[in-house]
């Protein structure tokens, strides 16, 4: 049984086989250069091992974790373009390098890639993988565009800010998982469960993305931090916070997220007010409550104990992280 | 059997029960109002017409052809990004009636939507449906980054050119053609045979387009011509002329084509030169040249001369168009 380390240099090594370079160069060259970004590969190394506790050989289940990565990197060139994001691991982001067009463009062409690979499923699990992977796409999508709405929306919840990330992020590693499942062998049932327990692990991983760019330490985290505080991004400890403040601090935190206050002073002062009111704590419980939803979807399935240790251990990777 | 206009109310009737009404509506309203605007809806059509001309009945062919009209769609909606157009059918682009950021993220929807309906294929024709359209779609894009290049590109042939409207355009008509085929039952050679002849039409149907753009009768074309050449466009027409005309009339081509113009006199110029160059007879030359390639194509496949009249009318009816 193959741990994370093992899983990930296998698709490293499998993914630079990969050439996708064909003709015309504008269109390939952006492909190449966002696949070799690197990243930490944790979608494919999920069906990688979903695929093998269930049975069956890793090697069954490349195309498809090619295909979730090919995916998720076409998600990333839109997303740059519509973030206006110059850099994407330290690196200038596509739209950045070469131009709007070239981006759209090469992310299409990479979407499109993906189901090339999807379609190299068995014909038995090929139509439910492509039912996964299709309606994913869609939820994908549906979150994106939620997250681009909240940007001028007001008004919103915490509940609203979970339907959002579980769209945009997490059905995302439960796909992952359950397209593996399947490919391992794993019936419909098992594969359900395995489903919940990571949509719950990726709802998890998303609220330690915005604990971590918070409250990381950057000599860890290798990031700056206090992105999202001064891109008035509206994340689980922005809208707790508004939640549970007094009149006075909210109307604070509001003039922050509408003025432009120096960076540096306004990410100091919004942070003060985060730890005040303890929402990095709740946080971190709301974590727990996931891994626990995740976890009692994980004790459903007919599966020996060691190998849930093992997913178990890649979703406290995922969200005991400090980078 | 049924001609093109049955079809098309038959597909337009079955695209309208489509809701397409989800949430996010800023995600779905433009897809909604993309697909009512319209159109001539030939590929589908012709994906209707290939299953029932193999036997088979035109509603198992349905999903598919919805398939093909909503991926059609979808690179209209990024083309139009791309190309900076202000209008499609008469009415806003989605870039501009909504914005950008909305554009590509409903037609990165409206893409994964499409795979949704190719999904609706009978399992055991599934992955070879599938197949046509993943290599078809990145073909489509791979033809549109050429037509990008293009624009700035001075040294291009008519061969070149050529290549690239094989991929832009004609292969989606060979793909719609030979997925209804194969729906309806054809056998894989037959269903190649027919891709090349939709290969063919769509070659001939783009330079029609074309020449229907600078030589079309507004009365009847319904849209303004000129357009190609005041957008400085590299066609066939341009392209012949350069490589016929004499040093002085090139340079002049080439000067009209770098200089700003004034724009009803710039097309005026240009037309009397392609006029005098004759390139127009020399487009209609090449069109009936496609034709024949793709008669020959029909003339192979295992149907009765009676169907084989269907798809020359609907051929006909794509090339001898003047609007």
């Amino acid at each position: 049984m193959k741990g994370y380390e093992e899983l990930f240099s296998y698709f490293e090594t499998n993914l630079k086989k990969q050439a996708f370079d064909n003709e015309p160069n504008e269109l390939y060259a952006p492909i190449q250069y966002t696949l070799a970004l690197g990243g930490k590969r944790i979608r494919p190394v999920l069906t990688l091992m979903a695929c093998e506790l269930f049975g069956g050989q890793i090697e069954k289940a490349l195309p498809q974790a090619i295909a979730i990565e090919l995916f998720h990197n076409f998600t990333l060139i839109h997303d740059d373009i519509m973030d206006n994001a110059p850099l994407r691991r330290g690196k200038e982001t596509v739209f950045k390098k070469w131009n709007n067009n070239i981006a759209i463009l090469s992310g299409d062409t990479l979407f499109a890639l993906a189901y090339q690979y999807v379609q190299q499923a068995d014909t038995d699990i090929l139509p439910v993988t492509l039912s996964v992977f299709n309606k994913t796409a869609i939820e994908v999508c549906e979150g994106q565009q939620f997250d681009l709405n909240f940007e001028t929306k007001n008004d919103l919840s915490v509940v609203q800010y979970t339907e959002m990330i579980k769209l945009k992020t997490a059905v995302l590693f439960g796909a992952s998982l359950k397209i593996g499942a399947l490919i391992g062998g794993a019936n419909r049932e098992d594969a359900e469960n395995l489903y919940n327990f990571g949509l719950n692990i990726g709802l998890g991983f998303q609220l330690k993305d915005d604990l971590l760019d918070t409250f990381g330490d950057e000599k860890i985290f290798g990031k700056k931090t206090g992105v999202d505080i001064i891109s008035n991004k509206k994340t689980f400890l922005y809208l707790k916070a508004l939640e549970i403040a007094d009149g006075e601090t909210r109307k604070k935190l509001i003039d922050f997220y509408n003025n432009n206050a120096n960076q540096e002073e306004k990410f100091k002062e919004v942070k003060a007010i985060f730890t005040r009111l303890k929402v990095d704590q709740l946080a971190l419980e709301k974590i727990d409550e996931y891994c626990n939803t995740g976890k009692e979807s994980l004790s459903k399935i007919n599966l020996d104990t060691d190998k849930k240790e093992r997913l178990l251990a890649i979703a406290h990777r995922m969200i005991d992280r400090e980078k």
